[in-house]
């Protein structure tokens, strides 16, 4: 199975462009699942519900998403994508930091962040989907299955924790880290859930007037053993494709006596 | 806050040996707060019950555990080992891979191993207790709460998550190390609680007939920003003592938004 990541900086604010440049670079890729960094279509900073409106979009008709299910359906292959999402709530118009996945035969599934950083915060609702896993079709594998989670949502162990347990061979993390912790701590949330990762990053520098934010880059995957299989610049704009087999993070056994999940032993953690 | 840990390599089966090696490390050094390896009392490696018998103690009356006692009531201070554990159940006797806090005033907790790791589960029973928190007095800080986990525990977040999430500011984590991984994922137990580490790991090689077993050292302290504050050489016997201040584990902020702990979403998390 070839999955891989888009890591690339979107224009601010100009969904359009975004559209066209993401279309041109994972049109010519080979791949079963891509991941695309957070808030591809729009870019990361706000500074008006406004400008928000006119950059975020609706997963049923927007053309960001549109394009992405245009492009899995010719591929016939599954892209998530993380992005800026309108909706209404009764008669009022909600906003989400979500990530779409999008399957070949048109169908997709929306996952919303539940851990807001910062300033998302004045802009964002907190998401309200929970951690799910869904079942992606392949020739080779039957069915795969993968989840969701963006971003900030991994210095939350219960995140990944959670999709791992609901069966999720392949985390897809969609980010726009601002911080250097995650890269590295990509490496604990693969070894202890003994599951595949796709961290897709941006790069750039963002900024409104005198508030601006520059992202890391160095977009990774690791696979069950906590190998980092492949890891991006800090500042090029680069899409990376490796076969794995998704069927090693089935295997739950870190030596042939100690099985992480059997072993798990719930009555003593918190909850 | 003098917090600190013994790296050193017991002699197999050797407890009164093991006792005085410790008792000489420990006893020139200035500290409130000190780790020392898991099973320091024993070694690791083990081939029958009736050895396990001679090796183990318990810890109301033991002598490796009576010297600790001793030495924390001369120097004020508390000391958290590991130990071989021997107790009654009903008529028989069982074995722990245990955990021993001893407090200046005689009193004592123990913590028994949740997660036993390959050939322990022959031997020992797994833990019974849980990880609990305790008040640690200090004449600084009023009290400060630590907890324990051992080796293996580390890579079950809901460890070091139940430790933090019940209060404790510092987790105390002696250790018998075989492989490469615990001491890069320290950090992320680190910063996705908010917690100090110290992490006691053992040295040297432990050998039955052709069953041998090699330990990693690199003992390691850790802040709640994920920082080293103090890591040890692979292969040499040290003690090292680091000045904190147990309180910034009380802040959970990780940015002037973000409450790491306030912020959790207990409704979308696995149970």
């Amino acid at each position: 199975m070839k999955i891989g990541y888009l890591q690339f900086k979107p224009e601010l604010h100009n969904p359009a462009v975004n559209t066209e440049k993401v279309s041109d670079f994972i049109s010519g890729a080979d791949f079963d699942l891509l991941v695309i960094p957070e808030l591809a279509n729009s870019g990361y900073l706000l500074s008006s519900i406004d400008e928000l409106e006119k950059i975020s979009e609706n997963p049923d008709n927007g053309k960001y998403c549109a394009m992405l299910k245009k492009i899995s359906k010719k591929k016939n292959a599954c892209i998530v994508s993380g992005f800026c999402e309108s909706t209404k709530d009764g008669s009022q118009n909600v906003y989400y930091n979500s990530s779409i996945l999008v399957f070949p035969d048109g169908k997709f599934r929306i996952y919303r962040k539940t851990h807001l950083f910062y300033n998302e915060k004045n802009f964002f609702q907190s998401g309200n989907t929970g951690f799910w896993v869904y079942e992606v079709p392949s020739e080779k594998y039957g069915v795969v299955k993968i989840g969701m989670m963006i971003c900030f949502d991994w210095i939350y162990p219960e995140a990944a924790r959670t999709l791992a347990l609901r069966g999720a061979q392949i985390i897809c993390h969609p980010s726009n880290l601002v911080m250097p912790y995650c890269q590295n701590s990509m490496y604990t949330r693969a070894i202890e859930n003994r599951v595949f990762t796709i961290t897709a990053n941006r790069i750039g520098t963002d900024a409104i007037g005198k508030d601006t934010v520059s992202f890391t880059g160095g977009s990774v995957i690791l696979n069950p053993n906590g190998d980092y299989i492949s890891r991006a610049s800090v500042d090029k704009e680069e899409i990376n494709i490796v076969e794995i087999n998704p069927n090693d993070a089935k295997n739950k056994f870190i030596n042939d006596k100690n099985n992480l999940f059997d072993e798990r032993r719930e009555m003593f953690y918190y909850r």
